[in-house]
């Protein structure tokens, strides 16, 4: 990316106002549950070579960068964040649970990080592109720091894949909040569908997407805490204020939604959710053409 | 099972009438199709020991009974369905595929089953309960016939699963026309979330039930024609007279939905679908009393 100021600049929903899901402490602890919890299913299959260079865009508190860096302790990752705060815990985060880990933390806008091309032979990007009024663009600007051949991973969730039991309209309803809420503020909780498109508008080859669902019942009581719980229904209610005020929905009704969401994670209850787990690669004879 | 007349005996909505996928033969290309593109995820941890008894309800025309052959070619089978043409189908396509296995057939009512109590190891059921008004009393009547600690294998469909790029919703009302018409004929499409409670509420033990989650893109053509196109939507297709016959939806809305989701095969289209595989135990102190 030799001019980083030709690729489009949109708005991007990815800040410290913006973000829907918001940077409070009791967030923080949701993200880190959520990443505890799926960590496995999400990062198992991903490790990276000895010495190789990956930039993980948009690292959070970094809930997934102890992942990576377990996994795949002789890379040498640089993690970018718009927020400083989401940064300093990431930091700390890290050298908690893996002070020997080769992490250079970065604070930067997506479309405008500080690297020259084909900086990084690997990129990772998760949770991020659900956020963006413009993911294509962004992906496309992200190939241009991947060398040619190089791989870019992206995980995202999609929200219609939420089905549970009992089933009820009320809950429903209370998750097409969430899902509004999010498209007004420029991003898609629909995103993890669309990652194969996406990824090929995006110039990128070899795109493999592949679903990890995740699956809660009364014989998984850990799942349905770490996750129906604390993870899901955690993220439904951090966005209570903002659907109320936005007249998307009355306080009964959401009150009745989260409350019918809190049943499936009890007694005879069940959830499911599919992530998105897409790997692509940078072509070998990428150009800075677009 | 002593006395099979006080096992209440609801209508059993799999009959060659209510039947709401119909027995065409097109239909049953539709269902060989279906089987074959996921024997793999459906059945491949599914493996039988030598000798065991094992006892398939509602095999009608063999498509999972040829897996469970290949799978299991030492067990022996018995293979139920209510319909007779079904089983002589079922018989031709087992002597096809796999001319040495262990299969009799037999045409009864689930409910109305000619055997003794713990007469076999292991039961299997496949996209049956999805048909059945009574869909607990069947397991319950089903226990009596497994040997304690015998296991009973489930799979089953949620058309709640249901998630395509384009998303469209005069696509998701042609789904919806069918999940009202098999509700209608006493069956639930959106079973599948329900397995575990359904299992451990007829008095099965160890209940596991995982998700076996089905998306296919352009990166997996025989997927996307296999299961998208020729069992997915072939499915959905399949009730459009009875969707218009019960005013469910107007011809061209019907027309607009099944033409959105033949676009989600095609191009950059992706879709989603998720079965659950539940298998429990028969409790080793079982009795006849449910």
């Amino acid at each position: 990316m030799t001019t980083p100021a030709r690729v489009p600049a949109p708005t991007l929903a990815l800040s410290a106002n913006d973000y829907v899901h918001g940077y409070s402490s009791h967030e923080t602890r949701r993200l880190t549950d959520q990443a505890d919890t799926l960590a496995a299913l999400l990062h198992s299959d991903s490790a990276y070579p000895v010495g190789s260079k990956v930039l993980e865009v948009g690292c959070g508190v970094g809930a997934q960068t102890i992942h990576l860096v377990t996994t795949s302790p002789e890379a040498h990752f640089t993690a970018v964040d718009i927020s400083s705060s989401s940064l300093a815990e990431a930091r700390a985060r890290v050298v908690a649970h893996a002070p020997g880990a080769h992490v250079t933390f970065l604070q930067a806008n997506l479309f405008e990080l500080p690297f020259p091309e084909a900086e990084f032979d690997h990129v990772f990007v998760c949770f991020v592109l659900e956020h963006l009024a413009a993911p294509r663009q962004a992906l496309t600007a992200l190939r241009r720091l991947l060398r040619p051949g190089g791989t870019l991973t992206v995980i995202e969730g999609d929200h219609g894949s939420t089905l549970f039991h009992p089933d009820s309209a009320y809950a429903h309803a209370v998750i097409d909040c969430q899902i509004q809420l999010q498209s007004t503020a420029g991003g898609n909780a629909l995103i993890g569908r669309e990652l194969h498109p996406l990824l090929t508008s995006a110039g990128y080859q070899d795109v493999t997407v592949r679903p990890r669902t995740v699956y809660a019942d009364r014989s998984r009581p850990a799942l349905v805490n770490g996750f129906t719980r604390n993870t899901f229904i955690a993220m439904i209610e951090s966005v209570r204020e903002d659907a109320l005020a936005a007249g998307l929905i009355t306080p009964p009704d959401w009150d009745r939604g989260t409350a019918d969401l809190h049943r499936t994670a009890t007694d005879d209850g069940t959830f499911h959710y599919t992530f998105f787990k897409a790997v692509a690669v940078n072509p070998p004879s990428a150009t800075s053409a677009a």
